[in-house]
């Protein structure tokens, strides 16, 4: 008998797909489904990137180059410019979704058998990049009481050993939609000093920012050689499927590396990469529409959440996620109860458990992550059903 | 000082994309470069796939299903049907390209440390998969006095270890154009069947065979569970831009595996897939005009290779490679040369060196790889050219 790799035996499955099945029966029993459980946006995407795709003139699909087409990079570098980060396009490769970025950030800089340092709750597909690359994380646990801040020095000192290569954040944070201060960016900036750290910045969400605003890790000073950026379109545009995203650095050793993982692939996708050059002619007030979109969602969501019984929402500052912690014995049991076994109004909602953001195994049981892609009339109706499960569900704890 | 992953050194650079400077600047003297270094196919893509694009209409760019769209999948195994290779949708994983098919086979049944054996030359891009995979890539050698045919059983066998999980060929061959017959795969079989192996198989350029037909892998009976198909679209419709390839396989736990992967990059590009999937509507005599071109061209390329004094090149059956042995010193010093010492009406040829496709040091060195991506005057123009250049050649052998 053929056997599969360890890694793969390794490779953790998604911990958000795996209550699709349930939603699937709920929908086949007439059941109308919420959807807060995934971020994918439901904002428009912007026309000029559809327009842009009618409209190229192309005979022959070709490859582009490896680090994408040139002419994106350029208006790329213009893009970080506005934004406070300065690069030039050289320091930019695109590649096939944020995705990709993390994964040649993880090849390029760590080998397998060393150790990354990442606070949870975190998203979880790092967990699967780090199985790809044979990495090990080590997570530091942030807490819902605070809203998810940054752990304290301590905690990554404590995290610390020979063997640790690299510290991971994204920001505004995907699950906790936690933002992190300038202050807490000078914080890691120390501890990459000191104990000579990579610092990979996923900043998926940097243009939905609420409270404050967005400080990079591309604009702490000093550490040039420490910071890789890990960027997307799919959140910034409402444009997914496109697959683009980038990886900046002004770290040349590790742009060269990159780069020889990007030629082994050939190119990122073409079309998509037309999409998102034009998207960067968009005015600098197009965000200003999806943002107060979503804050307007955020508002709903957390005022409603707090406002149940024994539930506690921290207020994020940025993305379009929250974590709430729910009178509920177990996340994972009750967001299949709310699938399986429970309708309002012939309505129910998808949430996921916080479980699977959490490397710690036993933490965020009585937690789940909301992703507010749904207009607010549909927030409601959804916490509608979720106040009515809480009373309901026969798992609850206080 | 921040070190770069020793995978990232030992990470090999493309070995095509290093004589790039010296086209570059041959170009800026004013001289003409005929392109026949690289697999990027001049055919028009078929405008079906681009309408495909401009008629989908979008209001939000979404992710796709991880294992592609299922309208896709649904169709590309009506395709498969139609070359002889029976799956359902559920045994296709589309994928980034064909590269990331590799990448997922690869991570899904390979651990670091782990052999596959790879007839040379091969593909040099499945050098740096192996690399991030941590696989040892165990050449075996086929030879040009023979047509680079599969090497004999026993060169398997001697090549066989304790970690040996795999064998990987690519049919027809790129860079040989060599076709495997179905006798040949019977002996790879054999092989994978007594050792217990997994046979993945690259058939990119499947369309593309002028004396006799394809058989492919999947078509072997009684090895389901060894055959891993690995697929594009960039080639069969001239389309390296799309990123759209396919995993295909009947082995469950291999596509379980491979499908943790897939959900951890969350889904292929959006746009490729519409135009892919609009691609197999087009008729099944669609490629006899490629076909036709293609035929004519190696016809045109082989005949004044072997024309010239001291050159032999056997005749490829498959894709749009050929190698060709020269009367040279040296492939690598010979294809730099061609570009920066040498002109002949102002214009010159680019060629890959075939050491880059070798695994064993010091093989190829008076071999070269020609892709017929040219139209015939154009072929005829760069024989011209390398005929002159080995008549000037300091390096010259005999």
């Amino acid at each position: 008998m053929l056997q599969i790799s360890k890694r793969g035996l390794a490779m953790p499955p998604s911990p958000i797909r795996k209550l699709v099945p349930y939603a699937e029966a709920a929908k086949k029993k007439g059941i109308k489904v919420f959807h807060l459980n995934i971020g994918q946006p439901d904002i428009e995407t912007p026309s000029i990137m559809f327009d842009a795709v009618k409209n190229a003139h192309m005979k022959v699909l070709e490859y582009s180059h490896s680090a994408g087409n040139e002419s994106y990079r350029r208006k790329l570098a213009e893009y970080y410019a506005k934004v406070g980060v300065k690069v030039n396009h050289n320091q930019i490769i695109v590649t096939t979704g944020g995705s990709e970025a993390i994964q040649f950030g993880f090849m390029a800089c760590l080998d397998a058998g060393d150790e990354v340092i990442i606070p949870e709750p975190f998203y979880a597909n790092y967990n699967g990049f780090a199985v790809a690359a044979g990495v090990t994380v080590k997570p530091i646990t942030s807490s819902i009481d605070n809203g998810f801040a940054l752990p304290p020095i301590e905690a990554f000192e404590k995290a610390i050993t020979s063997r640790t290569r690299a510290i991971v954040i994204c920001n505004p944070n995907n699950p906790t939609g936690y933002l992190y201060s300038k202050e807490e960016l000078e914080v890691l900036k120390t501890i990459i000093q000191k104990h000579n750290l990579f610092l990979f910045s996923d900043e998926a969400y940097r243009e939905f920012c609420y409270t404050g605003t967005h400080f990079s890790a591309m604009q702490l000073e000093g550490v040039d050689e420490h910071v890789i950026l890990m960027d997307t379109v799919s959140k910034r545009y409402s444009a997914c499927g496109a697959r683009i995203g980038a990886l900046v650095t002004r770290n040349q050793a590790v742009l060269d590396t990159a780069m020889k993982f990007a030629q082994a692939r050939l190119s990122p996708p073409g079309f998509g990469q037309i999409a998102s050059e034009a998207a960067i002619d968009l005015p600098d007030t197009y965000f200003d529409g999806p943002k107060a979109e979503y804050l307007k969602r955020r508002d709903a969501l957390v005022s409603r959440l707090n406002a149940m019984e024994g539930v506690f929402c921290p207020n994020p500052g940025g993305a379009f996620y929250a974590i709430a912690r729910l009178p509920i014995d177990d996340a994972d049991r009750f967001c299949q109860w709310l699938l399986e076994s429970f309708s309002y109004n012939n309505q129910t909602v998808m949430l996921a458990p916080a479980t699977g953001f959490y490397s710690t195994p036993g933490l965020g049981k009585n937690e789940v992550r909301l992703a507010y892609v749904l207009n607010t009339d549909d927030i409601h109706a959804a916490m509608d059903c979720l106040e009515e499960a809480l009373r309901q569900y026969p798992g609850r704890t206080k």
